[in-house]
């Protein structure tokens, strides 16, 4: 794992003046995702728990839906002008049945025929590719539970404490319990690779589990969440508008601003409960307001 | 600009009770960039500024250079299933003699014949197909003025006051004057917009500039700023390792931490001069080292 940081030298200038030192920097590079030997996409991610993310990635992209849909995966053993393997193609083989994703421009959307590219067109794209339903999920969790995943998920983060530098994804069971944490320089691959790591485990569908984010809930969270068959995202900052539509759409519970003691339940509060009112009533209908 | 933020009801859960409260969002739709009648990309983005982001991403990805490369922008008139323009599809003629991007797979990236994918690639691939020299760039800019951007930068953030979920990229002058400053809920299009910005305005090469992104520094935005002849990129956040690597080999000054009065200088700090010594010597090599 010596990739995962490199250290730099730096020039560090406060008011008081300048100085050259050494800073630690996560380390960012290509990887080549190959499906029986065909190119398929290529990454900017952090080396590390590759086989986890070209699993994710597949699997949040609808190629696969279980760890038996792959029979093999492994880095190419070609090398670089300078005699190395780079570690930075892997070559995924399908099982036997298992029909190679499509390519091409519309490969990571949808296919559109008309102008009429709207929200709903996204909406409608991901409903049909979904295999497993987060809305039939009956999972509870509580707010005490979730006010202390941002914690957990921050002291998971080894890498960002050397470096400032690196997105982070939690898995965690519905009692609050961390399940993976995985880091990247990239928010999706860091989604990826704990989705993919839940693959690998047998875990998928992710029934009655938190996934929680640093950073912000975009749509495509949203998408990867509901292709793992996620029931509740949480995510430390703002989700956008179409991050919520595809939320309700699928039944989710999406959770944002998780910060301190507080947050924001934008869709799906059925699922969050209080200390005192399990069944989450109370939180569905407060008897008692706060004054924000 | 309706479409930029949306009200939704959420439910704001804090120590003392929740309650139901109107909350605002950062809009997320997507946007089809054709060229000539093809579809190229399909982008998350913030509506607004969409001609801007084609230019730039059109510029970025190594289409145009000119502004004069582009004959007509202008949204498809189809409409949705509920007869309305969505506004979400942009067809871009470009202009005789121009040829149109390449599709497929590698489009985005670069092609590779063999298993050594590495940054060596990457960066390979960035320096042939970038127009202009950023290395050339006699620029220079005081410590005290870099340390104004991110203020200015955080002022001109309208939309994140509103929604907290918005990246922003800003492009000053080298004297820190603020020439424009866009925001998206994905990093790469907030860049996109601004440089687009600057295309349509005649200032591509940005010799002289400084592009400031409210986020991390990582490869693709050191790229984006080099396919715009930009010499100075600054950032809030963390540089991964590639992005320092790709500033350096392509003759840039790249800043991250920038934050209060202080800043870390990666590499190109002959750019980067103090309020007592505008030849730069002096950040060079400082003669009063700081505590830390």
């Amino acid at each position: 794992m010596g990739r995962v940081t490199v250290r730099r030298q730096v020039l560090r200038v406060t008011a008081t003046g300048a100085r050259t030192r050494p800073d630690s920097l996560a380390v960012e590079e290509p990887l080549e995702t190959r499906v029986n030997g065909r190119p398929l996409a290529v990454t900017m991610r952090t080396p590390g728990s590759d086989v986890e993310l070209a699993h994710g990635f597949l699997l949040t992209e609808g190629v696969i839906a279980h760890r038996e849909d792959v029979s093999i995966a492994r880095y190419c053993d070609g090398v670089d002008d300078e005699g190395r393997n780079t570690y930075n193609v892997l070559d995924i083989a399908l099982a036997e049945g298992v029909p190679p994703p499509e390519t091409g421009v519309e490969r990571n959307f949808y296919t559109t025929s008309s102008c009429g590219v709207c929200g709903k067109a996204a909406l409608d794209a991901v409903r049909l590719s979904t295999r497993f339903s987060p809305a039939a999920d009956e999972a509870r969790v509580s707010v005490d539970t979730l006010t202390r995943l941002p914690v957990a998920l921050r002291e998971a983060q080894r890498v960002f404490d050397a470096t400032g530098g690196l997105h982070a994804a939690g898995l965690f069971t519905g009692d609050g319990r961390l399940l993976a944490a995985r880091e990247d320089v990239g928010r999706h691959n860091a989604v990826d690779k704990v989705l993919g790591w839940a693959l690998l485990d047998g875990r998928v569908p992710l029934t009655g589990c938190v996934l929680m984010v640093s950073g912000r809930a975009s749509f495509e969270l949203v998408q990867k969440a509901a292709m793992a068959g996620v029931p509740v995202l949480a995510a430390v900052s703002a989700p956008s508008s179409l991050a919520v539509d595809l939320a309700e759409e699928q039944g989710m519970t999406l959770i944002g601003f998780l910060r301190g003691d507080s947050m924001n339940v934008y869709v799906g509060r059925e699922r969050v409960t209080t200390a005192h009112d399990t069944d989450a009533d109370r939180a569905e209908s407060p008897a008692t307001p706060s004054s924000r």
